[in-house]
């Protein structure tokens, strides 16, 4: 947040607020045909599937202010709701950003919201289309629905998966919960003596993941132009683990991963064991990773094969096989997935 | 909230409360290929424009729980978004609904919110096809997106309105308000003597006009049938007089409006002099009336004038006369559009 300088949100009218933050949006997708100004934005999305996600994020349980800075909670806000819209094998092309906020936040501290907003907007060729700005007695709460547009016959669901079929993640896991980890214990050690000298300078790419992750277009246009469809696919925000169960129960079929194709990044592996948690766990059940999880019919293999950033960990069994992985112990161990932990 | 049976929402998963809650909720339009259970729902809109519109409501700042009750709360939450969709001029198919709440609120108190959600949805025909369920610090905070179709031709902007068009309104105004101003004044007295006779049998008229609200769907069904395309519209969430304002400004004219032509229930003129209030302001300012405020061309006037229940309250002028009020008494007013009281 700005040292400098603070404008009372009070000071500024609601309509006044709106069109300071979002004055530097301007429209770029044809299919946005009325954005912010109106009851209701318009799209025009003739011939295509709409596709909606929404995500609603709270202070205190989804993000802390204490290590979060403002611009990258604006950015990871966006890029949530666009990794889902990936997730259904489509391209984001719109979104909604409601905030409620009490007056402990400046307008400046606003911006620097905004300012992430946009970044992630203009990084993924996403038009603001509309949203709400109201008052909070407590924290920061922000609502962001994302639309896209899918062709009905490339849109791709959680339930697709058959038997036989090969499981691929993308990028590598676990990074971002480690990262959070990490951030946590400093702002702990900071607490009890302010003059710590923290180590986060060195962990640039475990913190990075956590505060600035990437949605995955580039997989989703790699998908495009080689022609793939995968089966089944959604992105891997609970945790590899849970996201497994998801496909499973929807696509009735049981799961087999392998311990040791699971991706991890080096860094990840470290952090893990520095913490005294199994590197695998982290990568299971650390969620916020943001990567896609992926099933292909295997006549698609050569295809994956040859695309970067892709690995195949296992097979989609019968149902009656379960949900497994075969550790690189080679045992065969089941798969649990995490419970709830917001409440 | 139930007295009887009391469910932790922490003896619940995440999944399992989503499906509890919305399993009621059956895809009625042929437009919702994909509801709840993917990362993102899926619409199929083809040959149509997609109408948006989101908003935020936050215990504490839009709703008191002490008077408003959790089935009420989700009809009005869910008509108020459909009210900004009719305002287009289109025609409300889908919302997504994201809650995030404290352990204060049990499983059968979210089961009395989904009861309204469900019987807004069935009375208005509209889909529920997603969302997300979070925990809050404290108290209970909605997000409501709402989805709708309109004809590219016949979508009504508040940018529309000519110098010459007649200004109408549906209903009656003011009424919401005052029955707001009604429960708190019963909510102080119960707090100081709680075996208090309160007053509201006798006021259902304008206690229910803020509890349960309508949106006006039959005025939308009217106008489609007699080929009416009003010129510009929008809905009265925030008081008329905030609303002529903003037609005035984004259409770039003046409004004149007369004072004995605003439409208000006798109930609401009673109560507003109960509370001294002069009846004009409550119609003007008191807002959550969710009426439709609309121009039409002056050739239209006949067409205007045998439907029920909407009044010419008014005429667009041009730019440099100013959006003024004829009164009663013969003399001219300057509006005032109300502040932003939130902060």
């Amino acid at each position: 947040m700005s040292e400098v300088k603070r404008t009372e949100i009070s000071t500024l009218g609601e309509f006044c607020l709106i069109e300071k933050l979002t004055k530097e949006f301007k429209l770029k997708n044809k299919s946005s045909i009325k954005g912010v100004g109106d009851d209701a934005a318009v799209l025009d999305y003739s011939g295509f599937n709409t596709v909606v996600s929404t995500d609603l994020l709270v202070e205190g349980i989804h993000f802390d202010l204490a290590y979060f800075p403002l611009r990258h909670l604006g950015f990871k806000s966006v890029i949530v709701n666009l990794s889902d819209i990936y997730a259904m094998n489509a391209i984001p092309k719109q979104i909604t950003v409601s905030i409620a906020l009490s007056n402990r936040f400046s307008v400046e501290a606003l911006e620097e919201l905004y300012f992430g907003i946009k970044t992630a907007c203009d990084a993924y060729g996403v038009d603001l289309i509309g949203g709400d700005t109201t008052s909070s007695k407590s924290g920061l709460v922000m609502s962001i629905t994302a639309l896209g547009v899918g062709e009905e016959d490339k849109l791709t669901y959680r339930s697709g998966a058959k038997s036989g079929d090969l499981i691929c993640v993308t990028g590598d896991l676990g990074a971002s919960y480690l990262g959070l980890q990490l951030l946590e214990r400093e702002k702990q050690l900071l607490q009890s003596d302010p003059s710590i000298k923290t180590d986060l300078e060195n962990q640039k790419y475990i913190v990075g993941r956590f505060l600035k992750p990437e949605a995955r277009r580039d997989i989703i246009d790699l998908f495009q132009k080689s022609g793939l469809k995968p089966t089944a696919m959604m992105d891997i925000s609970d945790g590899l683990a849970s996201e497994l169960f998801h496909i499973a129960k929807q696509s009735k079929v049981g799961i087999l991963i392998e311990e040791d194709k699971v991706p991890m990044h080096p860094d990840s592996q470290q952090m893990a064991l520095r913490f005294n948690v199994d590197p695998i766990n982290a990568a299971l059940n650390g969620g916020e990773d943001y990567e896609l999880l992926f099933t292909i019919d295997p006549k698609d293999m050569e295809l994956v094969k040859y695309m970067p950033d892709i690995s195949i960990i296992g097979e989609v069994k019968k149902l009656e096989e379960g949900i497994k992985m075969l550790s690189t112990g080679g045992n065969l161990f089941d798969l649990k997935a995490q419970g709830w932990k917001h409440f």
